[in-house]
């Protein structure tokens, strides 16, 4: 595995691990300043909306999400992945844990100091019970 | 706007005047051998899953697409682009129109031959009624 497939793979990793931490400062040192997110039945939102959306799901619920890297492709600047990831989200006020699995496109871009950051994301993670294929 | 941008902006044109025009072929030829397509609630596909279920949207349902190309970013051989799109759903049997609105992501990939096709490509297209922000 080269230099920039081991960043990527170490980005997504570290991405994941901020998640379940609740660690967005972490998180928003990893994205572009133009970053751009795609939810499923919300507007795609940047930064700040991911940064309200992520506090307000933690303080909500305890969230544990597991990803699996599956594609990682890198041309030039640019790196683009796949994962298949599952999400568990147990409301704090108690009640059945929610289960939400589906796939993630990502797109990195490697800035002027070698570093890769997380510019865009689209998943289409779903309610189990709902997925059909 | 530069040949590449250009060709970006036609891709995405050619691609919505298809899909309206329920021409798989003419789809499959802007496609590269390796996409993927992401869509909520279902498994991610390559080129064939796409073809049985463009075709079975199109023998259930006349369909039409409307989609703003709303950023075009290009960095050497990868684009990546982000639209807003509206879906009408109109069963052929009869019965009301379904509509779907949401945002797309999409990676190009420009072959040796100059030509950009299209390499991954993730939406996330809700129900009207469903959509919240």
């Amino acid at each position: 595995m080269g230099t920039d497939e081991r960043a990527i793979h170490e980005a997504h990793s570290t991405w994941i691990t901020a998640v379940n931490a609740g660690d967005l400062v972490r998180l928003l040192s990893l994205v572009a300043d133009d970053v751009v997110f795609l939810n499923p039945g919300h507007e795609a939102c940047g930064r700040e909306g991911f940064s309200t959306g992520f506090t307000a799901a933690h303080q909500q619920a305890h969230i544990h999400c597991v990803s699996e890297l599956q594609d990682v492709e890198i041309v030039g600047q640019v790196a683009y992945t796949l994962s298949r990831d599952t999400l568990s989200m147990t409301p704090r006020a108690g009640g059945k844990p929610m289960q939400f699995t589906g796939d993630r496109l990502t797109v990195y871009r490697q800035q002027t100091d070698g570093r890769w950051l997380l510019a865009r994301d689209a998943h289409t993670l779903s309610p189990v019970e709902e997925l059909c294929s």
